[in-house]
């Protein structure tokens, strides 16, 4: 499906909410107003930016409508601004603070796992599932993973809780769904939820996959 | 030359030999399974996924034969397996354990330094050599830069032994043979066996290039 | 425009001082030869790769002339010799040795900014002077970000001085002047100045965005 200002709205929230997660980050490492800037649009849109460069959109989505990084920019400043607010009165509420990203976080990841999985099929790649899932997963995954390299940090998808697991599943489910034709509204909104409420519970109940905890491999 | 099975072949070996170096790499930073799984994946078949990005070729190959990511996946997950059986043991027989990646990891190079290369060849950049064989030279060290950037680590392949430049003479031979119409067999084979052996004897003498011991700049 | 021999020399001064601030900052690190050259050449060409990637030029530019990378290939080596002499006595001049590198940093800022901007504009993207002016600010710090990331480092740009603020408004100069038709020589060289003016300026008063001093985010 070809969407139109549906769409636009629904990522437009989920642009909000990585911008938000960028730009939290970008303060707690003291970044100036630019770096905090930085990371808040690239968490915003570097993984529809990676997304792009992988199905070979040039120049990527971004600068065809650069609606994105403005409003990836505003939500930057103004989280910048209600940093420097709240920078007092935060340590009370550090637990509150932290769900609120935590809850716009999973509505980015679901919002952009389904919407780049659609930008793979409708860009010719229908026959291709492996191709459409990959690449939504890395839309809704990439921006963070990007954001935490730059901050100097691991990439927390790699190895805390159900993240890409729940972008797997509603990638997953939207494309099956897609490829049955199933109405485009449904097929939208039921994926994103389903990713949402994966994350939301994993983050809840502190699910995560196994690991292995014993494993010491000395540095050569 | 056009590869065929032969190649499929060489290059899945180096496949599996570079995914079990990231999976290993990812169980000693604690990844969970989804972080084993990627940084398995990602060591195997980011150098090639670089490569076809510098060469403009969309989507990069490992979305057109999903076999190689396949086998990546597949590769993590037993590795994964084989770490949690073995952590008990390991602590013995670490010294083997880390000879035994070594010798995989030299393959992985070898492998993907040449075919690297002959990826550009065939795509039209025959009159390029630098171009040629330095898209070899990251397609075998890219997977591993990658790998040590998500975990956190500066790249091994900037300050540790001869590695690097053993993929720099393995792909300039193959282009030299190449351009010279050897053999295909003969070209591949000895330009890979070539790289593998100084790449194992960098390792087993330790050499290593020239550093400066002694510069200290302050930080800013 | 499209540049002749005047924009090679100037691009050439740039590719220098960006190689020398990677080989130091490789030898700073302790990586070894191979490490310092790729740490500069990086440096020097990694800003123009990332903005032929988002341009979809392909292969990138350093391929298409391979004396930007042969330069800073020959910088690279230089730094490394110059900087085994200089070990022994660069405990006495740090302060100058920095204020050398600050200097040339500043001029490579400058000329990939402009230079970047208009790589933008004559691929015919001069209705789009976001993605102009965008690539050129990406053409400008992107060396040094991939620097900072391989070097294990967190990128400078993000939370030090003015630094990207000047390839912006370099970059938005010379967008205005190009789009107004003004005399090529006349264009470029302006913008260059005034960005690498406002660089020193910044590096030399100590000039910086604003920051928020005291939020503290706890650790999940």
């Amino acid at each position: 499906m070809k969407f139109g200002t549906e769409i636009l709205v629904i990522e437009l929230i989920g642009i909000i909410a990585f911008a938000v997660s960028g730009a939290l980050v970008a303060m707690k490492k003291h970044f100036d107003l630019f770096g905090i800037i930085v990371l808040g649009v690239i968490t915003a849109v570097g993984g529809g930016a990676v997304r792009d460069l992988i199905l070979g959109i040039n120049p990527p989505a971004m600068f065809q409508n650069s609606l994105y990084v403005f409003v990836a920019f505003l939500t930057s400043v103004a989280a910048f601004g209600f940093g420097t607010l709240a920078a007092i009165k935060l340590k009370k509420n550090r637990k509150f603070f932290i769900d609120i990203v935590n809850f716009f976080d999973a509505i980015g990841l679901g919002v952009f796992a389904v919407t780049g999985t659609n930008t793979a099929l409708i860009n010719g790649h229908e026959g291709n599932a492996f191709l459409a899932i990959f690449v939504g997963v890395v839309t809704g995954i990439g921006g963070g993973m990007l954001r935490d390299i730059l901050a100097g940090k691991i990439p927390f998808v790699l190895y805390k809780d159900i993240y890409a697991s729940a972008a797997i599943i509603g990638a997953s489910i939207y494309y099956v769904m897609y490829i049955n034709k199933v109405n485009s509204f449904v097929s939208v909104s039921s994926s994103i939820l389903v990713t949402i409420l994966i994350r939301l519970l994993a983050t809840f109940y502190h699910l995560g996959l196994p690991k292995i905890p014993a494993i010491k491999i000395p540095k050569k």
